[in-house]
């Protein structure tokens, strides 16, 4: 069976490009097109079906240019229980634009639990019905519980032929406040994780040479990123913070191996609300979003591919 | 306005006794008596409705005697989307018993999605509309993507009377891996992580001198946790792994101050699934599970008194 990174490898081969779109569907930017006639400022339900009707338009307009989709639990659970059944239908519609699907979820917890996590996001519901899962073709996971509260989502993503993106160096401005602590005389905090990244992934090498378990590694910290490629050779880097974060093409240069593979670079506001921001809002404007979501994209892959 | 800390001491000395409950409703260890006649095994339908059967027994059963229950959403989650309505719906009914709820969750992002998970652990949903909210009365938080992913939980906690747990030393075996690093010259991580915890508390200090941000400082360390109550005085400790994972009321009496306040302490499966246990289960057996959650949270009031 390939491994997550073969399948990975594949798609983006097959596009051209390793760009990831971010779906982040917050209530206050989605457009009017969309929200007018759905209760959108007392309802929870309107919310709920404003932002499924939001994530399903990018997802048809970004599949022709990219490989993979990173939708934000985040942002669909803070629409209540509801909000997560568009999330499924979310991952649902990318699936069947033949997008492969990170799930952006950034769990972890004690063993047992980890397990139930684990089951959730990467392994399939219940036999024959499926309505309502939540699991992508691979997660974010959070390493400060150690060993025993990321191991359950490898052994889950292994078992299904799935991925893991242990958070390693977050493109936040505070992840220096403990991911950059030096620890002992040895390197900083986030170097001890990209060890124990890379050991978890050494038995789960693919075809490829990339392992299943991928680390995630922002944009907005270039010279960490270089360091961090050589501690974890063979892991997929998931590099978020591209773009409205600050990150530009050469800032992600260091997260890719020589073989220009090992990163997929991921960017959510800079693509999916691009008529908010110069030079879209005033080419497009709200009323031609969807042509800004697409020229956006186009200009990220372009972007990228001058790496 | 009380802080989360007064509420929560108000309902601790009105049910004399810092025992918390763990929710972890797991399909396979549901009595048989709930799941009869709701199809199981394949039915992710079946499988919601018993956890949230399930879930609500172990609530009336618990709550004339703790003061404070600790669902956990990662084994509503795990049953996908319409599990997390079963989770607001437990949530609901803890309230209707008088009980104050600690969503364990342990979220944590980036800054901007950090408040999207913030809005939907501790916030209202929407005005009029609470139909599966899935906040509750505090959120255990992950610390490390450091202040910018903390604070946004901090500020709705502090905006709504709620408050917030963050990781500091973990119950799990592995917690050393990482949170066990001595920084520098210094001490380890959890320490770190803890000095940050009783400065981001620092402005939130509540009526009977604690503030709305506390700790998770499991049971299983007891050296620790001696050490973090030094550290964080004011901060109010959740302290897991009481029971099951081994902890006993010995172990957790340095997560107390010497005005007997400053912690409450969890015990999950030694409680609900007492009945699979010794000596609940030579005592009560399956047939009378709810004599044995009764008996089980009676003895641990019991054992707590003894501190």
């Amino acid at each position: 069976m390939d491994n997550f990174a073969d399948s990975l490898i594949a798609a983006v081969e097959k596009k051209g490009s390793p760009a990831c779109v971010g779906i982040d569907p917050r209530p206050g930017l989605i457009p009017q097109e969309i929200t007018k006639g759905i209760r959108q400022r007392t309802d929870a339900g309107g919310r709920v079906a404003s932002a499924l009707a939001f994530s399903r338009e990018i997802i048809e307009i970004v599949a022709p240019h990219v490989a993979v989709v990173k939708p934000q639990v985040a942002f669909f659970e803070s629409l209540g229980a509801a909000g997560l059944m568009a999330y499924a239908e979310t991952i649902a519609a990318a699936r069947r634009n033949g997008l492969l699907v990170i799930g952006d979820i950034k769990r972890s917890d004690i063993g047992s639990t980890a397990e139930a996590y684990a089951a959730s996001h990467l392994r399939q519901l219940c036999d024959g019905d499926e309505v309502g899962s939540l699991a992508a073709d691979a997660a974010t996971v959070n390493p400060y519980l150690g060993s025993d509260g990321v191991m359950p989502f490898i052994e889950a993503a292994s078992d299904e032929g799935r991925g893991v993106f242990v958070l390693v160096k977050t493109s936040n401005p505070s992840s220096a406040e403990f991911q950059d602590l030096k620890v002992g005389d040895g390197p900083e905090l986030f170097m001890k994780v990209a060890e124990k990244v890379n050991e978890w992934g050494a038995g789960l090498v693919g075809r490829r040479g990339y392992s299943s378990v991928g680390a995630v590694v922002g944009a907005t910290y270039p010279e960490q990123a270089s360091r961090l490629r050589a501690v974890m050779p063979k892991s997929y880097f998931l590099v978020p913070g591209y773009g409205a974060q600050g990150g530009s093409a050469k800032d992600v240069a260091p997260s890719f191996n020589s073989d220009g593979l090992g990163a997929v670079v991921n960017s959510s506001r800079g693509i999916i609300y691009a008529w908010t921001r110069s030079p879209y809002k005033e080419e497009y404007g709200e009323r031609r979003w969807r042509e800004a979501v697409e020229a956006a994209v186009k200009d990220m892959v372009a972007e990228l591919r001058e790496l």
